[in-house]
């Protein structure tokens, strides 16, 4: 059976996913880049936007697990564009021409649209359906390949709170954003199910992994 | 001046200083004892309990950094004791007959009593009053000394918030309580006025310090 895995989820020290006041301008709201400071420093995110340089190391060797084993990704409707992007018929995301997903990649969404095939692999569908059922579309186009929740918080954690995931990579950054949406709301003891491990990193950052226990 | 330090706070990964449901019975509530398992397995609590035995390394190292330095203790009426201790007028604290603060120790509560004084140097002394004002009593109680702020999670909040704390030392235990008191509600940015700094401790738990710019 494929994984399914999160991977480079940056939560402020207070536990917020993303900030307030989210907008076309502002994909992060009053969080700004701060949340994703540490992943633009890296040499992985370097080669992923094709410039020279970019930092080796604890921050690097977490963040380019995103990529390898991955068939799939699921992302909910906040990831995919600002609110009320889905009244603008020529929204295809953030990420231009050649989205760094490279395979299908499905949007949870109210407002479901054609799906749009980009440069690079990847294309985006659209779903007005479940966790649950999201990922059994996700699991049969990913064949035998893992599939990747992407976020934002409210995705991560109705996967969590529904039990479905297996392998969760959170970057604590050491910021206080006081508001935004929450990842652990209504998650008591769900760490129950894995083993929790925890590196600091020299950037001040601190990777915590969940791996559902037996995996 | 001297300097106002918070020591061993045990947070859970989602942010609880302790569980709901406190009593009598259930100082933590809900949490029980995992929020501080870390601090018990120490040899700095072997030794002050008067077991022999316990662990060295970096969570012992952290945890003895409570004590030296300190002239006084401002808590919380929470941490004194169970809710609706005020109508107990035998009661002296969770600690026994020689607690563990060898100071003057400054409980702030809206029901104050008469000071108890106790073994081994500890003093309680009760007030209402605000933040500023107890800190006003317990800088003239520690002498040259630092004061401790020893929590819960309101007064800990309370005092970051009117910008008191020199030093703050939180344990972060990689569990998701769920429910309980928040420590960092309406703490937006409160960062900026420190060097954050993390490090994951081979047991789980990640000891992040906040310290002053400038100390």
């Amino acid at each position: 059976m494929s994984r399914v895995r999160v991977h480079n989820f940056s939560l402020s020290l207070d536990g917020f996913g993303t900030g307030e006041g989210l907008s076309h301008d502002a994909p992060f709201g009053h969080a700004g880049e701060r949340l994703h400071e540490w992943m633009f420093t890296t040499r992985w995110w370097h080669e992923t936007t094709g410039e020279p340089g970019g930092t080796g190391g604890l921050d690097d060797a977490f963040a380019r697990r995103h990529g390898p084993g991955v068939g799939a990704e699921i992302m909910g409707a906040g990831k995919f564009g600002y609110p009320g992007w889905h009244e603008d018929p020529e929204w295809k995301g953030w990420w231009g021409p050649n989205p760094p997903f490279h395979t299908p990649t499905f949007v949870l969404t109210h407002h479901p649209r054609p799906s749009i095939e980009m440069e690079g692999g990847t294309t985006f569908h659209f779903l007005d359906t479940s966790p649950a059922k999201a990922l059994e579309a996700a699991r049969e186009a990913a064949g035998d390949q893992d599939v990747r929740v992407g976020g934002g918080a409210t995705v991560v954690r109705d996967f969590l709170a529904a039990g479905l995931v297996d392998h969760l990579h959170v970057v604590v950054v050491p910021i206080l954003l006081g508001r935004g949406a929450r990842l652990w709301d209504g998650l008591e003891d769900v760490q129950k199910d894995y083993q929790v491990e925890a590196v600091a990193s020299p950037t001040g950052v601190t990777h915590v992994t969940f791996t559902r226990a037996g995996l």
